[in-house]
């Protein structure tokens, strides 16, 4: 049965009518707006004219399935969203007036992972962990083949794991958190200061001086040409990540770990290099099985179609 | 229901006859065999004889439940368990030889915290999280009243988390396990260091100057006594265990912690402190509840009375 996938992004609200394929039949976008009663506004919009194009009705639909930025409890509501400015959002209460079908809200990074395990890199598998490197470090967990969003909703937010005791400063308050060395922001700033500590690297070349251009693939591509010191950043930044997901294998033991964002563009070049470093850490193996470490394949579509995936 | 509740330790096998409020009727004990076929013929010799002495039979029990050290997997195998020397055994498979019921085989942690959600400091809660601070660090996750053990029951290895990147070596395999930084075998090795820094330290005349006295408990006595040396252990004690409850509640958001292991015996003491360290540091908290953290209150019964609770 095919349903409506909404992905709310701090910049963009991408929405799609889906097929049970998993394909997005039609498509829309509009500008995020600044407030939630505009937000409402717009959705309600949305929705009505995707069912026109799409010749159906919200009768005949699997539903509406959102995945949206921040903290949103079992009830739909957005407690907190640093990206949207909402607080105390009763999303779900809203659009259900308007809507009388199935609706269901989560985090955006719950979202992609129950996209990837329902159509994606993970497709039929029961146990996944997903990690989503961008700015920051979104994390996502479906056990049995469910989304695991810990107490009320509010949990599974696996970048704010402490991972160097006293560590960088995050904004959530705390110090040494997963997101502050695993996120593409960490990522950058360990490339530029490799870069201060070696003017003769080819980091430089790459940026054509200015270390203003360094972004979360420069070092990848210069590690890939052989230049020492973009080898020490990957390889540090494959240490952080890699204990990160041993981590994680140790509470959950999933059968596959996703890694998401635009650091997972590099494909098996750093799957690769992660798989080695676990291997070497691998705690409690005696019969247990070594995870798949891959990345994931629904890149953009990944926030519609996971939205959807959550009304099926 | 009545029920057998075992708890396989490295020393002594406990095992008891309990009833459905969670009261141990009829006990024994016996000396942990030194292997596998041994372990199964001592069992199965305890089990009847604690069937016997409760005038009761297999057939009108709840079940048998056991608790064990190491990795179990969902088919009850014990696949590995460094303080038993088992590897591969097959314990439920044989005990189901011998007795036509209900048979359940957990991790001794998990089996722990069970038994508090059943029956001691967290009675009656949905979501709870245990960490059992002894010689390492066991944890134990209940989701929705249920035992959560990760993908083929061998996950919810909470005490293998990396806490300092890089720090400690860790038996595991690792560096800078949590467990490395919150056990009580942590907690003597770090009031042994501070002591051989200050050799004017109260904690000094608490072992009669002898630093292998040292338990998990001197440094808490001569803290309550003000001496300043063993309240910078306690504080930094707190700092890790209150990091480490934070980023398992950003993953878990459950409604309690619960504290087990010898250094639970501090109560109030180490929680009020633990509670003013983490309020400090509480992610995501707009909307979201602060977990209560206690101390657990089955003390040395936790092990019987969590097994029998895995078969009701």
């Amino acid at each position: 049965m095919k349903g409506i996938g909404i992905d709310i992004g701090g910049m963009s609200v991408k929405i799609g009518l889906v097929n049970d394929c998993g394909e997005i039949e039609e498509r829309a976008v509009f500008t995020t707006p600044k407030n939630f009663e505009d937000l409402v506004k717009h959705l309600v919009y949305a929705i009505n004219d995707m069912l026109r194009c799409g010749k159906t009705s919200v009768r005949n639909i699997s539903g509406i399935g959102i995945g949206c930025p921040g903290v949103i409890n079992s009830n739909g509501v957005v407690l907190s969203s640093c990206n949207l400015a909402l607080e105390n959002a009763p999303l779900k209460e809203e659009l259900l007036k308007r809507f009388n079908t199935n609706i269901k809200i989560s985090n955006d990074a719950n979202v992609a992972t129950l996209g990837e395990v329902k159509f994606g890199v993970a497709k039929g598998v029961k146990n996944a962990v997903m990690l989503t490197l961008g700015t920051g470090v979104g994390g996502g967990v479906v056990i049995n083949g469910k989304l695991f969003e810990g107490g009320n909703s509010t949990g599974a937010e696996l970048g704010h794991s402490t991972l160097v005791f006293g560590g960088e400063e995050c904004a959530c308050g705390r110090r040494g958190c997963m997101e502050k060395y695993v996120s593409a922001t960490a990522l950058i700033r360990d490339t530029k200061k490799a870069m201060m500590d070696d003017k003769n690297s080819s980091l430089w070349e790459a940026v054509d001086g200015n270390i203003d251009f360094v972004n979360g693939k420069t070092v990848f591509d210069e590690a890939k040409k052989g230049d020492v010191t973009a080898n020490m950043v990957v390889d540090n930044f494959v240490s952080y990540l890699g204990d990160s997901i041993m981590s994680l294998n140790n509470i959950f033991r999933p059968e596959i770990f996703i890694l998401g964002g635009g650091i997972s563009a590099q494909g098996e070049y750093l799957t690769d290099k992660i798989i080695k470093y676990c291997e070497k850490y691998f705690f409690g193996y005696k019969g247990t099985a070594f995870p798949k470490i891959k990345t994931a394949t629904l890149f953009n579509d990944a926030g519609i179609i996971g939205a959807y995936s959550l009304t099926i």
